[in-house]
């Protein structure tokens, strides 16, 4: 293994949990930051190396992963207080694998360019289990030295890297148009199952038909047939959707683009959270819709039995 | 073949068209009923039978499927004046492929059977060139009898039958929510080429990550492609689907159901119609929210140079 074979992981959450821990299993050495005591106590029994601070990992490893949530969080453990690039050496490299607004990864791709820094734009999709398994899928952007050093760190966390080019942002905007179409299709899969369980249709004959037909979307057969089933254990919670299309809504406003599915998917999640989904599945939407319709969905209750 | 080998069809848009060819193909004497002569002529070099009337179609034939487009034109076909069910004799099998209301779908159903009709509630899709090849799919409901008969007509018609159960009603039921989820996804695929081009990411990459991505449909790997080649040419036309769209929020409505995402498609796509995109495709509702966020896509000239 090359000299960059220890790596700091900041933001030990679903996602950047579930790297860290593939990073340990392919002999990485790796160093991680959460503000949860806890969560560095389980990472430590993991035989993973807890740091207090973005700048106490920095000082140890020669690439720095960022997996927080938001674009504030991505400047804080940057270059806030204790941050991780004042700590680093020169060239070290920064890949941003957090979920934030392509404007905010190009202006923080210049900074980190800025203070002498190797810099790689990459964020995941795929979910908690795929995450822990290594196997998210990535979509990159960044210089071809930088994917040099990145190639070992992303064979060890993803089944599928995307390269997209040199620019730092491009990885940013492609997942940020993979999101909108992906949550658009989760709110559509829930209006589809409520009206068809409303007006009698039985759930499980619709989605053998559906699946094989124009109406099929990776989502409708993934969280189709979660509703099917009335499970709502959250693959991506309601909560990370609100934020993800509010990034979707905003980008296009300030490009002046007009994007009327993303707005009604987008109040209709931020409906859902307001009534208390927030931490369910985005499928979970098929229960605000279902009270709304007065539609018994598979598994769920009465909210007022709840 | 069975005494069942005459065939009446009463309509020959684009999918009835393709209809009466595929049973032509296949050693059926078909009987063919449309208000354009032209198409009646064209019918008639085809080795078609055709016939100034439904009631005249219905005479010379046991099974009469309908091709038309709106509740209004399937009632006026059986139940008007020259309406086929007056002339037809009992136990002659009505199978009706038109898209229509699902409570439409029913009550015909139920006059048919008071006449004496056999009934299959059998919309279509796949558009006109599958329909030429015989090859749509079929989502049907009626009785174990009448699909005897219908066996070999849906054969050569179709690649795929869905059958789904006894109760007329059924099919279009299935048919409407995939209607939903199709045209929905067509939305959704223009708005996220739309804003992938304004905010300046490559398309043909962008549909390249999708297409293997949690934002991949059906309609985004179809009508995506188009959109990125530029390609507008009508599969399944704004007009008719801002009619599909309107069953899905009427049936909705009717039912007490909440459909946000159906109805801001439907006004996108009623506003494409307005605007004078009714001919063309689907897709071609990027066209208008490229104008509106001044932005150029593949093939799409500005709008004052057409």
């Amino acid at each position: 293994m090359s000299q960059f074979s220890d790596v700091s992981v900041i933001g030990l959450g679903a996602m950047g949990w579930g790297a860290a821990i593939s990073l340990l299993r392919d002999g990485f050495s790796v160093y991680g930051v959460d503000i949860r005591q806890e969560v560095l106590e389980r990472f430590s029994a993991e035989k993973g190396n807890p740091c207090q601070s973005p700048a106490e990992a920095a000082k140890l490893a020669s690439v720095v992963m960022v997996f927080v949530v938001t674009d504030k969080q991505v400047e804080q453990v940057l270059f806030g207080q204790d941050g991780a690039v004042a700590a680093a050496e020169p060239g070290t490299l920064f890949i941003n694998s957090s979920t934030i607004q392509p404007s905010s990864a190009v202006e923080i791709g210049k900074r980190l360019e800025s203070a002498g820094m190797r810099v790689i734009d990459a964020p995941v999709s795929g979910g908690a289990a795929r995450a822990l398994r290594g196997e998210v899928t990535v979509m990159a952007s960044g210089s071809g030295e930088a994917f040099k050093i990145a190639g070992p760190i992303f064979d060890a966390i993803s089944a599928k890297v995307f390269r997209l080019g040199a620019e730092v942002g491009q990885g940013s905007r492609i997942k940020m148009i993979n999101q909108l179409l992906s949550d658009v299709h989760i709110a559509a899969t829930a209006e589809a199952m409520t009206l068809a369980s409303n007006i009698g249709v039985n759930l499980e004959t619709m989605y053998e038909v559906i699946t094989q037909s124009t109406g099929n979307s990776w989502m409708f057969e993934d969280r189709g047939a979660h509703i099917v089933n009335g499970d709502y254990a959250p693959r991506s919670p309601i909560d990370i959707i609100v934020k993800d299309l509010g990034i979707v809504s905003f980008e296009a406003e300030s490009a002046g683009a007009a994007v009327p599915l993303t707005n009604a998917a987008l109040a209709l999640f931020s409906e859902a959270r307001a009534e208390g989904y927030g931490r369910e599945d985005g499928c979970a939407v098929a229960k605000l819709l279902g009270r709304k319709s007065d539609t018994a969905l598979p598994g769920v209750k009465d909210r007022s039995q709840e």
